[in-house]
């Protein structure tokens, strides 16, 4: 088929969106140049400042455009409890239950030998300074209940061992094998509300 | 929620995609954070020369980036037959049968007096100056088949009765109600090679 250039070329770029296939690609492209032109230079802007602006919070590696994120610079949150979890989009779903007021830390992944993750790419030796400098009384471990999840959360509460930070995982709901961001707002503040010691001998 | 500004304004930009819904954007915008960032840039890229530089053909009214579009400037094309198309989504799923080698003619809409949508609006006037300029033979008028689809290519058949080109409309394979970008390839090039006269009485 013969295609202006440019627009096979926008075509190709949206595939880069995940769950684009080419068809939909198509569909996009067209949509934007036949009817929404302003807003496809309004996505090209945010797209990028977005890129060149949004780095990680120095203190919990979350997204963010600032050094501290909106979350750490909140005076009103609970810094005294802080939540692990594998990626941003686990912090969406666990701030949209609105049903907790700690922080987090985020681990950007699980730990993963096989491709080289270790503690230092999850940025552990941080989590464990902020524990170590004594202001944290809880670490809530929500890592996905997958066997790398599992393996993570155990890791980071054996290394804790010594330390006197309650540390508990996350429990009730979250299905088993199931990715966090899937689950419901229900389910997932259910899962908070369950949540027990990993320590001295816990049930499992 | 307390999201980055600029991740906030990326999530609803990306919602001017069509079908992407609060959920998707989210997902797509963090991914692209995440995991791409070279494709958040590459697709800004393509988004903003597309809209700069992406114009219509012309003679024929498609999306193009020339003063012709790679149709019209094909030597190799048809230029008695004119299949007359609504949109260039429709345009690009007959190209994709394989089965056409004319050129087109894209209205970009169809007559709908209620939306001010009138001949003028769809440059009926340069597809009937086309047509008296005497190279065309064969008229195929490829509507959808709705009721502003067919009552545009009756409208486009009664103002060129007095003109000898051949006026056809695509006829069977293509479902009454449904729109030509959603048929599959085998019965468009079906509907093509069924199509009728729309002169002297046809069997309608
Ligand atoms: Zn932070
Ligand atoms: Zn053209």
């Amino acid at each position: 088929m013969s295609l202006s250039p440019l627009l096979q070329e926008l075509i190709s770029s949206l595939r880069a969106l995940p769950g684009v296939g080419p068809k939909s690609a198509q569909r996009m492209a067209l949509h934007l140049l036949e009817r929404d032109r302003a807003g496809a230079l309004a996505l090209a802007a945010s797209l990028e400042s977005a890129v060149e602006r949004i780095g990680e919070c120095e203190r919990c590696r979350n997204l963010s455009e600032q050094a501290l994120c909106s979350i750490c610079d909140d005076g009103t949150r609970d810094r005294h409890v802080v939540c692990v979890l594998e990626s941003p989009v686990d912090l969406m779903a666990v701030e949209q239950t609105g049903g907790f007021n700690g922080v987090y830390f985020v681990l950007k992944g699980h730990l993963s030998p096989i491709d080289g993750i270790g503690p230092d790419e999850l940025g552990l030796d941080r989590l464990f300074a902020l524990v170590e400098a004594g202001d944290v009384t809880e670490l809530i471990l929500a890592t996905n209940p997958t066997v790398e999840g599992e393996a993570t959360a155990h890791y980071i509460a054996e290394q804790l061992e010594d330390s006197d930070v309650n540390i508990t995982r996350i429990a009730h709901g979250v299905p088993v094998g199931g990715e966090l961001e899937f689950v419901d707002g229900g389910t997932l503040a259910h899962a908070f509300a369950g949540r027990r010691s990993l320590r001295r001998g816990a049930d499992d």
